[in-house]
């Protein structure tokens, strides 16, 4: 499958299935929706996960372009079906052959979904300060707390739990989880604000059993940050979706709206607002697609695993997300003052794109703890800066 | 009743009735919710009608304090408790004392609602272009049309309608109609994307008949504009005690919240943010009262409705408008990151308040509106300057 | 005078001595000008002094006209004019009867300056941790150190100096001193960026003996913070006056300027501009005529001196100073991509005006000082919250 | 010579010949300044000149880190180093072999500066309406008007000028004139507000002879549009280094000054500022590169010139410029409060860097001319979207 053809069947995908179903997509209807099955149909599902598990081995920069797709249609419906490569790579780079064997190649086969729990209640955007452990126990692991959000844990195969050691409290590890481990148990999903098309939960265990070999090898926080470089980029390229997705319907709206006698569409602080945007979202791309060969450089190197356990977050990345997360913010914000009186109602859906694309500033790290974070990382230390 | 006594028994309203009822609010329930009933039984309903009419007569100074306080606890109870002074005000104006008595006197006495009808589908920021047409028939009056979004009809005792003359097109009328009128039809209720505890209709006339004397004196645009001067700066206010909620969410929550291991009310960021925002808070505040107190000048002389007729727009209701308006939202677009994942929930009512508060730059006039009409009539014309 | 007569003074003062002498004024010319001699001559000099002292006793509300009269016409020179203000009111309430008619009768008598001498190198935002000591000596006291930003004090015929006790460190005094005391001495007049046609020096002491007799009563740092209140609110009016400039030189180069073949003022992008400075400018000037009205309110009250003692900053001129330093900058930003080309030189004074008013923000604490402060004020306490 | 070899040199000459001579650079000393001598002595003048004439041939990609390189050093420094790329790819281009010898080879081998000359008083973003003519005489051609705004043209060998054909009204040409045609004057150079360290003129042409050899090959107005893709990159990469620097002073100034008992840098606003710097650096880095890439990709075709012709601006030039000019100007503007009192004396060289970059959103077109040109280029046309 060329590049090309993938991103034509997520575009036939997205009009299909898509376009159109705003209502539907912003029900908070049952999880999973029906259209994760079709887009399953495309062959296209977890795209990203490596050939030897069966699957299509794309990389980011593809990745790049194919969410961008989707969140056109709908950013609750891209984030759910990329947010797995959060989880498949912490396996794909610290699990054993075994382990591996066991969680990715049926999540291929059956065209699943998986799942990552990190934050808690009183850890949100600091996760050393996380109370759910795990303990020794004979030849394997017990897992006790509450995560708090978790997006697709109801009907993932397999979930990865960052929990503290019980033995020593400074440590962190990363525990894969199946879904039917006895003693998980989903609390509750989310009524969220936005990406209803998504669920997310909030999940409990209770003297949870697993295998030893489903631990990660390394440290529980700095897989998940290593982790987290995909899924922040690919939140970045959601947002850049949904800001193509805004300025179409701007477009749209202009050609049928006049104003002084005259299309919408040539009045100038009109075309100066689009311009502006049509800038923002070009610069948007070309965030997104840096970081995501960046990820793809490092992805390929043999010694990936270890250069990624030294590097930790990607810088690129971080900064993709908020800057995106930013841009789709003002671009969203302006847009919303574009379409009159029917523009404060759900016939217009930029009420819902305004509220969607809010969580690229919020989910996997707020702007004020990414911008705490980039500053000791990489402005402090002289040479990592840009 | 004194000026705080007011103040005392609106918040004491808004603590009972109001706060911590979101949900409820938020849902879009059968209109006319409860709670107006409730409103009513405080004496306040329609706090600014003229003592003549049985009102008690207060002032647009008063009416910004008691609306902030009402919108503090929900901008859409806030919006559908005010905007019958939209109404109202024409009708005291430009009514005869025929009209004032059989509409106002009842109005007050049973409590009650009315509403004002302008903008169409095709004639949003231009009213000039409406196709609602007036016509006389014998002693009567006739109309016919469609009219896009009017607050609190269904329930009103009567209304105002903006309507075009049959006989010369460059002529506008305002009229009064009867809820209970022939003709007059409600045709949906809008699903709107914020102000959830108000409800607004689409309404057609057909062969709808009216007394002439139910027409205003005066050209029936230059009537609406010199109403929208009141709710525009109540719009305002609006606007002002949504930033003032968000305030105190904001630090409620940082009192819960530890950042770094101390209470997220130490961290400088917070501070400097929370700072900002009570810097804007007076500003709005002040800007408002500013407004407020033009208006009320201006409505205590002998001359008033003259006057009025000749300035037409009031340059500090137009600016208070977009000043609070963009305010708020700068507020609530920060404020709507500072929650973390429980803020992308229902959990906290952040969402609402963004929602909410997004009307103030819509309703009655987008910003793009209002810098146009802003910049012809008062930055033009060197002499009206300030 | 009446007060449109003052007004109309400083109107023709600024069109005859100060507009379209950019060049001369931004030039870092000798100091003082030898315009501030002819605006003595206008018996405007020290305009606020109190009746029994000579002078004429006009309250902020009438300043803030003049300070946003002078800075239309140039920053530096509304500067240099009010600044004496922040100094004259420590003396007026805090001075000893022999003091204030020691100081300020001849002050009035002669129309001169005098200036106050607070921050220093490694306390700025900080005063604290200043260094400049007090000594007691007989009857006498004696000050050591170094004031890094002092402006006028070279031409002032007075000064206050803010100093730590050497006998209490946690004592701070304010002590009037004349400028021909020995031991005064200016190191240097600082090359600004910005009101250029001010004059603002470095200053030490060294063994500089007053009389006892010229200490404030009260502790020093608190009586500055007073006295900073009134040149708080005019810097903000000084920022509203190079706003109203800045409009009125849009509106005259868009008069000259076409673009597709029509004039620029006809154009939407500008005018939508021009609508939002309009807009800004009004809601400046409310928000600093408030500010003054408070102080104008506390300043009537027979205990005055001990109710400012009580309050220190009045946070209305915090907010006025914040909200206008950073909308005059806002205005500034937009203003100066508008000019084209020419723009970019000299032949257009935006480029001066960027530089004036950026000082708004910067001097007299800067907004990040202010919003902490403001913060922990006027936010924590709930009492204060508006 | 290598990339880094090159970079390396830069960093160099601006270490040793650039920083700390902010005041000279910033003095509008006499043109061109002697240290373009010393840039000269490094053999990069005109470092992409292609191989065929002399030159080194680096592409855009390398331009824009050596331009990055020597902002941080001085803008106007970069500036006057790659204007002569605007020059000499249209010269490359669209000249003929032999004016392409006459011009290229001796500009190498001099080291000497070359200029255009496009923009005047009554057409600056509307090169349409530009009135200076060239006729045909002859053999030869004759050039008749005044140029508003001509960087480096004194002291340049050649200039390419753009004239309206005196036969065809609706043709526009690209001329080349040496610098000692007979005809040619400088009227004067410009005071401009910033990049002093370059020399802008105004320049007339009266009766100017130029064989008729001296024309370019295609539409003037075209081949300007395509010449300033080189520049516009240029521009935003000279933004990105003012960034760049500004960032570097900001943590230089925060090592030495304390906030409440500690050094800034541990400030958590400071925090925030600089991790938000840093994050719209890298984005205006990548932006740059992939702008450069672009360009780089299109240079290297065979039939680039003809290409261009049908292309003309590229987009992501003019989103460089605009974005690079947009963000580094809120960051020079942010920064600029963050010095205290002497980030408003000239002993910072913030108000200077300040000055430096408003240029990037001016020059080469403002940014509502850019808006309005993406516009109508690139989002009108659907398929020109990204």
């Amino acid at each position: 499958m060329s590049e090309p053809e993938h991103l034509d069947t997520v575009r036939k995908f997205v009009a299909q299935e898509v376009l159109g179903r705003e209502t539907h997509l912003d029900s908070l209807a049952d999880a999973p929706l029906a259209l994760y099955e079709r887009f399953a149909e495309t062959g296209l599902m977890n795209w990203w996960v490596p050939e030897e598990h069966g699957g299509l081995g794309l990389g980011l920069e593809d990745s790049v372009r194919i969410v961008s797709e989707l969140a056109y249609g709908d950013a609750g419906v891209a984030f759910t079906l990329f947010l797995p490569i959060l989880t498949t790579s912490m396996v794909s780079w610290y699990g054993s052959a075994e382990l591996k064997e066991k969680l990715l190649d049926p999540l291929v086969a059956h065209r699943g979904f998986c799942a990552t729990l990190g934050s808690e209640h009183e850890a949100g955007s600091e996760l050393a300060k996380i109370s759910t452990v795990v303990r020794r126990d004979g030849e394997g692991l017990v897992l006790d707390g509450t995560k708090a959000f978790s997006t697709s844990t109801d009907f993932a195969q397999f979930l990865v739990v960052i929990a503290r050691s019980a033995e020593n409290p400074t440590r962190y590890l990363a525990v894969a989880v199946e879904r039917d481990a006895p003693g998980l148990r989903i609390d509750k999903r989310w009524d969220v604000i936005g990406l209803r098309a998504s669920a997310t939960y909030q999940v409990s265990f209770s003297d949870c059993h697993v295998p030893a070999g489903n631990a990660l090898d390394g440290h529980g926080l700095r897989l998940l940050e290593i982790g987290l470089n995909a899924s922040r980029i690919l939140i970045a390229a959601t947002a850049l979706g949904v800001a193509r997705r805004i300025r179409d319907l701007c477009m749209e709206y202009a050609k049928t709206k006049s104003l002084k006698g005259a299309p919408l569409v040539n009045d100038a602080v009109f075309a100066g607002r689009l311009g502006q945007f049509e800038m923002q979202i070009e610069v948007m791309a070309n965030q997104c697609l840096a970081a995501a060969r960046t990820y793809d450089a490092t992805a390929a190197r043999p010694d990936a695993a270890r250069t990624l356990l030294r590097q930790g977050a990607q810088k690129s990345a971080l900064t993709a997300k908020m800057f995106c997360g930013q841009t789709a913010w003002q671009i969203a914000s302006t847009a919303s003052e574009m379409f009159g009186g029917i523009g404060y109602t759900h016939d217009v859906p930029i009420g819902k794109l305004l509220r969607d694309v809010r969580h690229a500033s919020i989910i996997e790290g707020g702007d004020d703890v990414l911008r705490d974070l980039v500053f000791h990382r990489f402005v402090v230390p002289t040479a990592k800066r840009t």
